[in-house]
């Protein structure tokens, strides 16, 4: 998986990675969050929390609906992810993981501290193995890759992770995230969109 | 105004630029995409259309009903203009124009060929004096400061000029546009929203 940020001897400051697996341009983030907070400096905490219960309140429908935006958006996803050396195998299934399943067991492995190369394993095999991740079959698939037994599954669905997934989308409901990839500074600032990383990192670096 | 793009000698290609008074984001590229376009040796087509018309059609309120969104676009459009040396003063009326007069005397203007410096002035008066520009008073006074006749606001309003608006809004439509800014290239690359301004020239510039 390469260095993560959080084993950064000295971060200059951090930056939490709010996601939700279902959001198509958080595959981008995925991809290069990790490696440019580590190039900054920057501890980065992953946070799974639940964008589709923000949207349905907020009356915020995307791309569903709007088949001009969800054409756009496809070709924008593969015109950055050429730009950026992603892989990059055509639109995915979306929307996908209906039960949040991926979410879930998402919370429970950053309880666990094991969040990253599971997220990262997620997006892959959604993009370019193209199958929605969130079917249980798929999901037992992730976890052995990633070396994580199949009770996984099961206690992913307990009442603390949902508690804790929850506890996560309502800070990030507090703090005024409305969509994925959203990144939050100690001081409050949100940055909506993998194209708006790179600023965030630099606010956390220029120490405002 | 500067030196325009439409000016360059030799252009490398050409960009339409879709655009539509009372959109908040636009006032960035209005002050950025003529010098930009121009280094790049871009033609730049300045292209007034009826956004709200598109967004009705597609059940798109990018904002209006959506106040975290709301709150967020002004906080970015805010860091974005300082980060562009852009003038910045705070939220300015929002929705704007509802009788679509000022993007009547803008068609009117791209079809006599002073639409820029009219936009441009435009977008000043809106952020920067923070009045609705879409009234006959305020219209009169930018009128005035770019040096065109009063008689423009009746001929704004003719049957000629609501077509050509209309073949615009036609064009944009046909071509996957539902946003502004979008930067359309010859080949029908379409590009949403000023942070995609240097994308969409690099495309041109490519000869893709």
């Amino acid at each position: 998986m390469g260095v993560t940020a959080t084993e950064a001897a000295n971060p200059v400051g951090t930056l939490d990675f709010y996601f939700f697996i279902g959001s198509t341009y958080t595959y981008l983030s995925v991809h290069r969050a990790s490696a440019l907070a580590a190039a900054a400096g920057v501890r980065l905490n992953w946070r799974p929390y639940s964008l589709r219960t923000i949207l349905r309140e907020q009356d915020n429908s995307p791309f569903l609906g709007k088949p001009d935006k969800l054409r756009y958006m496809w070709r924008d996803i593969e015109r950055r992810a050429a730009r950026g050396g992603i892989p990059f195998a055509g639109p995915a299934p979306y929307p996908t993981d209906p039960e949040s399943r991926a979410s879930h067991v998402a919370t429970l492995a950053e309880a666990e501290g094991w969040c990253e190369p599971y997220v990262r394993e997620v997006f892959r095999t959604w993009f370019l193995d193209k199958v929605d991740p969130g079917s249980p079959q798929v999901l037992a698939g992730i976890l052995a890759r990633v070396g994580q037994p199949a009770d996984v599954l099961q206690r992913a669905e307990s009442p603390e992770v949902a508690a804790r997934y929850a506890a996560h989308t309502v800070a990030a409901r507090a703090r005024g995230v409305f969509g994925s990839p959203s990144f939050v500074t100690a001081d409050g600032e949100v940055f909506w969109g993998d194209d708006r990383l790179e600023e965030a990192l630099e606010w956390v670096g220029s120490g405002r």
